[in-house]
């Protein structure tokens, strides 16, 4: 028998408790010996919860989790980077406990001390349900891509920014719409500052990066942009250039720098990537030799969250010992991050101008000043108000293209900030 | 240190014994120990190989490598399902070696006794490689998914045929032609035989069977159908009405009976199987908890298929031991097949016939005297050659719509066999 122990009882506690004792049979089968709920700790006991738990024990203190007798697995569902999250996890590993959890902030910020402290006691520490929800994208770079050197991750990451996107895109919303629209249909939180600009998905990033490379996560230095400031304009411009504007966190490793980095950028739809509409997660990864894989699926919700939790937690039963990121904890390497300028790609820009002679002309020379060299270029038709030039660049360096955008920006006849997105190829 | 010998040499060996050699330390790191190619065997050791293997014992017959001192893991990369493969994999399971291999017909022949054989001695059975190449769908349903209630597996399973359909479709090519093409492209062999009618997609579809419902793979009773008789009109009327058409493999399970069938079925553009083109494949699976998951990638080559035979050997190294099917080989199930009749769905038919009065009149009374209702009715414009009418039904049963078929085949005004195609949704 495994015994769990299990912090926090919302949405993914309740649909874990609801899936271990729903499909207890299939499970103890598939992993060798039955798998129960132990004890439970949750801040407000009154609570309706859509999950029955007889004979189990209820525990004020999760802290206390960590030296249960019979509580072989603790299992953290309450979030945060640091305080109760990270003192379970720090004392569960020292007290003879695998530790899993669906905590992105905490592996994003701890994870490779965690890691360690995991392999010193012998011990699990898994995080399927932290990245991309019921899709299993941690197992799938840790252990089927494992062979593979894996030179990029690109993710939407984040179904809240997919969801509002995808309706600014066909429905032709604005940002604010689309983003109360998410709000109603229970996509976005009354507070979706952490999902609209751009943070959780630079936790889940920074974790696939880790995995990817074999190196310590590090949350710290990605650049970040959320899509606030997209126009329903700018997503129009993109499908007219056979694109779609997504949400992506990506990690890439060239010549042992690491880049990181979350922002919307440009997708050309005849890549899978583009393809994944709504409220839905995907992750594509290169290998060197299983080429280009693509996981898609539900990336949040109690229901896909708890089937990754309790797939970490069957393995667990399996006997199936892995290092948390890969490689032993030792050997997680300190990546130096690419200086921007090296990250050469070509980029979509649009403009708001005055309708007036010249200004083109200003704005091509501020490029070639910059040895950035147009690839298309549309200004649309006249009228007395500001007209939208819309410009994709060939291959370029970020540094180029940052001073090029703000001297442009500083031009009396560019009405608004320009919108400047990547292109990813 | 882990000892390999390999059985078979061709892209998919050579392609192993590079990626052993190349990435030496990583895979060392990532598995916990080496990983070394302790011998092969080959057909024709005079043959050039794309891969260097200093120190290797070169051995006749492979039957020997299940014996061999210092092998801790056999890789079956001959193919077959009878004769020498199984022979290895018998005599290796039962001297004490794991068993890896990329041999689909092997596996959803045999592979419920290999995997009792396996499990009797405490070794792992493997076949990551055997389903979709590079695509980690066996660890994914194996593992990732072990706490779902799966009930319903589609896929694309075959590259060669879906390269043809999206020829058909996109350059409106005649079958002949996309399959001429196809093969000088390197996507589809001489013999093409296996891919165009489905035989290779029903071995694989069996084995996801297995793995989806902790069955015994039983590939005999797929009923297998390919995609010669399709025309470059009947991908256009599918297009016309939002779908795509695709060789998909399909697994269900509705009240404990079993349903396995390949054959070309029409898929709304809108769901994700109908966006994967060429010759990519992908594979959808319905989790109870997990929802639907999609993997998409390169299903073919030696690059991709290697990759997913080493993370199989990562994962014997690692120590990790799974049920080859996810539950012990005692439990695998002899499922029922679910009577035809019982599946219902929506049906696609492209018929052509005399252009005179009363011709749809006869087909609707066939219809209804079946109890199928039509969802819409396309007849083309007049002419004095046979037009086409093209039917969407309502839901109706496999059984139903096959006797209307037959009888609106014998009608005189009905001038070549009908087209009758699943709607996939």
């Amino acid at each position: 028998m495994l015994g769990i122990a299990i912090a926090g009882l919302g949405n993914v506690g309740s649909g874990v408790a609801r899936l271990l004792s729903n499909q207890a049979e299939l499970i103890a089968q598939r992993a060798g010996r039955p798998v129960t709920i132990k004890a439970v700790s949750v801040r407000n006991k009154k609570k309706r919860r859509d999950c029955e738990l007889p004979g189990v024990e209820w525990i004020d203190d999760p802290r206390a989790l960590a030296k249960l007798p019979g509580a072989d697995v603790v299992v953290e569902l309450m979030g945060g980077a640091e305080g109760a999250a990270r003192e379970l996890a720090e004392l569960a590993l020292n007290n003879g406990k695998h530790f899993v959890t669906a905590n992105k902030a905490l592996i994003a910020t701890h994870g490779a001390s965690l890691a360690r402290a995991a392999e010193k006691n012998k011990l699990q520490l898994s995080f399927e349900a932290a990245v991309a929800g019921g899709i299993p994208v941690i197992k799938t770079m840790r252990e089927a891509l494992a062979g593979n050197d894996v030179t990029v991750v690109r993710g939407i990451l984040n179904g809240t920014c997919n969801y509002i996107l995808t309706r600014m895109e066909l429905a032709g919303l604005s940002f604010d719409e689309a983003l109360r629209e998410a709000q109603e249909k229970g996509y976005a939180e009354a507070d979706p500052a952490a999902d609209i600009d751009g943070h959780d998905t630079a936790h889940k990033t920074a974790i696939l990066a880790a995995l990817a490379f074999g190196a310590e996560p590090d949350v710290k230095t990605i650049a970040i942009e959320g899509i606030r400031r997209l126009t329903p304009r700018d997503l129009q411009f993109a499908d007219e250039l056979s694109c779609r504007v997504r949400l992506l966190g990506v990690a890439r490793l060239a010549d042992g720098k690491l880049e990181q980095r979350v922002g919307p950028a440009l997708v050309p739809k005849s890549l899978p990537l583009a393809q994944v509409a709504g409220a839905l997660n995907a992750v594509l990864i290169r290998g060197d030799f299983a080429g280009d894989l693509m996981l898609q699926g539900l990336g949040a919700g109690g229901e896909p969250t708890a089937s990754s939790v309790v797939s970490d937690i069957i393995d667990i039963a399996r006997g199936i010992f892995v290092p948390a990121f890969g490689v032993p904890g030792s050997k997680l390497k300190k990546l130096h991050l690419a200086a921007e300028a090296h990250a050469a790609q070509r980029y979509f820009m649009r403009l708001l101008v005055a309708d007036q002679p010249g200004v083109v002309a200003d704005i091509s020379a501020i490029l070639r000043d910059e040895h950035i060299s147009i690839e298309s270029l549309i200004q649309r038709a006249r009228s007395t108000e500001s007209v939208p030039v819309v410009m994709t660049t060939h291959e370029a360096s970020a540094d180029a293209m940052k001073r090029a955008t703000a001297k442009i920006a500083r031009l009396k006849t560019v009405t608004e900030p320009p919108c400047l997105l990547p292109i990813e190829e």
